[in-house]
């Protein structure tokens, strides 16, 4: 198991040619989900070489338009490449109403089914779960209704230990019972534990997304010890008062919640377009909180079963 | 006198790495008309270093996204730029309501004035009027409610012969009415004709915007001798099916049209992504109307006194 975040999108507010508004794409137990869709994020898609055929499923944080705006392009471009399979939006019930209507307006009938989820800023719930993900959503504090989100793995089944099952003659229709941790009894009546056949699973991975929001403690439990966190850090600390003023995070704030809830990783971004000098986020978040990376539009952040974060860079 | 055409998207449907979807600046006599706005076309005005501040006046031809999937963000961006100067919006009336939800959902309240005026697609109608321009919207023939936009320049003041007005000494007072046609009569009585103390001015140029559109002759008197006529072309002849049934234009249709009407110049745009060789619409409409060319992605047409028309490419 592993988990992988392609950052479409770092920047807040305009987007400009130094960067895209927020967009990402979180690759999880073969799930694409396609979190916040800032204007443009179709071509980001494109231009990253990600299959977004693939996505079924959108979360959107909130109506502010640098997390939204590109949310109808895309809805319309699956529609004229013909798509067919049903999509899932998750966000507030507000979008569900101005998807309706931009889509009245210009007579299309979508040839996908499109399913809204509405969600809710009064407390966490979930908002998806199969067999292999949970999907919860969360209040944050900013100034209109925001929920971020928190994906977590489920436990995987156990894996096969090859040479004790040989060794035991442990019959193919018996392994599913043994992967779901159930013991072996053979012909003879004898019980072989399951751990003497099977290997643990890798822990289950977690990443949560925060963004827009002022630094707030109401999610301290939910996303204790949560591997990795995306955390706005729309401004430096010197700037905490304009931070404060517009419901959002500096750099400081970002690696305080990190630490509280004692995150695995940190991911910052929402960059102002103010700051010339980004790497400025990361060193400040870093005197708080070491295991600090500052997000970049195309890099990709790969977090293996040992919970390593390696970053992939783009080519061009 | 002249004009100058900047096409920030050729593209059509869906937006790609390839092409933008529709968007134009027509700088022309101290007006910045943005045509049409699909989705980016704020980065694709800063990425040409446009100065869009200096935008006060946006047409917009239809609903269908790639002509203004873009608007909603610009206008965010206007705001949070602290625009204050007033922008009118010429369109669509459901345009208004699109805009309306999305600012109230994000509870944004402009810090600038914004002006609708609704197109209608009945007949050609006056949009703006000022003592240097006209501009008259059109219906077209497409799929939904569609206008095209005709800018045309007044004719401009008499220019004053200098050397004329010094011989005669006519006295700084008088200037203004030769510059609108009088004669000047001196302290003697003398009648001196207007013909004699100024020039004529630079015969005034019109742009026609066209698209989306089937080919359709119910313009033709009101296009007649447009000096640069800018008509889509998404398909080339030979899916001239395709054309009929998404009615739009092929690029035969675009210059079928082109010499219809006795344009000057013609541009072609709105290229389908299924083809790769650009090349073969301007091959193919030049068949019919020598004076084509097709239009690129950042590509700036500027059309002179003498009603040449040159091309800019931009260097990156």
């Amino acid at each position: 198991m592993a988990l992988e975040l392609c950052v479409l999108g770092c920047g807040s507010a305009t987007p400009t040619t130094r960067f895209n508004p927020t967009a990402q794409l979180l690759e999880i137990r073969n799930h694409y989900f396609l979190i916040d869709c800032g204007e443009n994020t179709q071509v980001e898609l494109r231009r990253r070489r990600l299959r977004f055929s693939k996505i079924n499923h959108i979360f959107i944080s909130h109506l502010h338009g640098d997390h939204y705006f590109g949310l109808i392009g895309l809805l319309s471009s699956f529609h004229l490449l013909d798509r067919t399979q049903p999509l899932h939006i998750h966000g507030p019930a507000d979008l569900q109403e101005i998807i309706a209507l931009q889509l009245r307006v210009s007579q299309t009938k979508l040839r996908f089914p499109l399913h809204f989820h509405h969600t809710q800023d009064n407390g966490p719930a979930v908002v998806f779960e199969d067999d292999k993900v949970v999907v919860t959503s969360f209040p944050l504090k900013h100034s209109i209704a925001t929920t971020g989100f928190l994906f977590q793995e489920k436990l995987a089944d156990r894996k096969i230990n090859s040479d004790n099952v040989r060794a035991f003659q442990v019959p193919i229709y018996a392994l599913n019972g043994l992967k779901k941790g159930r013991d072996y009894e053979d012909e003879q009546g004898n019980i072989i534990p399951n751990a003497e056949l099977t290997l643990p699973p890798p822990p289950p991975l977690s990443y949560a997304f925060c963004s827009d929001t002022a630094y707030s403690e109401k999610n301290t439990e939910l996303l204790a010890g949560v591997n990795l966190l995306y955390h706005e850090s729309t401004f430096l600390e010197v700037d905490q008062a304009l931070a404060k003023k517009t419901k959002h995070s500096t750099s400081t704030d970002a690696a305080r919640f990190a630490k509280k809830i004692n995150a695995q990783h940190l991911l910052i971004g929402h960059y102002s377009v103010r700051y010339d000098d980004l790497q400025l986020f990361e060193k400040e978040a870093k005197t708080i909180f070491e295991n600090t990376k500052s997000a970049r539009d195309g890099h990709t952040y790969h977090l293996d079963n040992n919970k390593q974060l390696t970053v992939k860079v783009p080519t061009r």
